[in-house]
């Protein structure tokens, strides 16, 4: 066993790369990532998951069919499970997800944005 | 679907006692939790599941049989299942835990410090 915390800052000093999660951390079946946005991301959802967002640095929107929520450092939303989504930040943001290992970033939606879900930094 | 992002300072402004964890939100069948620390808690493990801790504010030390970790804002640590801890802090602490829905605070040790396992605030 390791005795080495995760810093979020240190670890997001290792890349540069926005829309590709990074896996930080693993507990049980579910991953911490790190992933810088900017922009706008594809609509999607993920029918058997929900998903997890904390915003450490800048900020964001979630948009829904319905409607969109803001979110700003030290705040965390729970995308439900089958409820699509877009994700959008007008200047770069660095978001925390918690979700299930082996997510795919865009879901049930092909696109040039889908990354790889296995990358640990 | 109500489009209201959890705000941990908020939230932590909505209580005062030490060692009992509020849930702010549930993901699948995991639970996100707030809990101010303070001064030495019980040895214990949780032989079920891993479980994670993020520092928000104030510094913390995790203990372990064979070694310690000393975790500050913006770092996250994994306890593995079944691995005895002891989490101590010199000064009040904000921490926020990532653990299954229903765990007990203080595991496999009943204690004074057993706190209910389903508070929402």
């Amino acid at each position: 066993m390791e005795f080495e915390p995760v810093n979020f800052r240190e670890k997001l000093n290792l890349f540069d790369e926005q829309w590709t999660p990074k896996i930080i951390a693993q507990m049980n079946d579910y991953q911490f990532k790190l992933v810088k946005i900017e922009g706008e991301f594809v609509w999607h959802s993920h029918a058997e998951t929900d998903e997890v967002f904390v915003v450490l640095a800048g900020e964001m929107v979630i948009e829904f069919r319905n409607g969109r929520i803001h979110l700003h450092p030290g705040e965390l939303f729970v995308v439900p499970k089958g409820v699509e989504h877009k994700p959008v930040a007008e200047n770069e943001c660095h978001i925390l997800l918690v979700e299930p290992a082996g997510l795919v970033n865009t879901g049930d939606t092909a696109s040039e944005l889908t990354a790889p879900n296995d990358v640990w930094i």
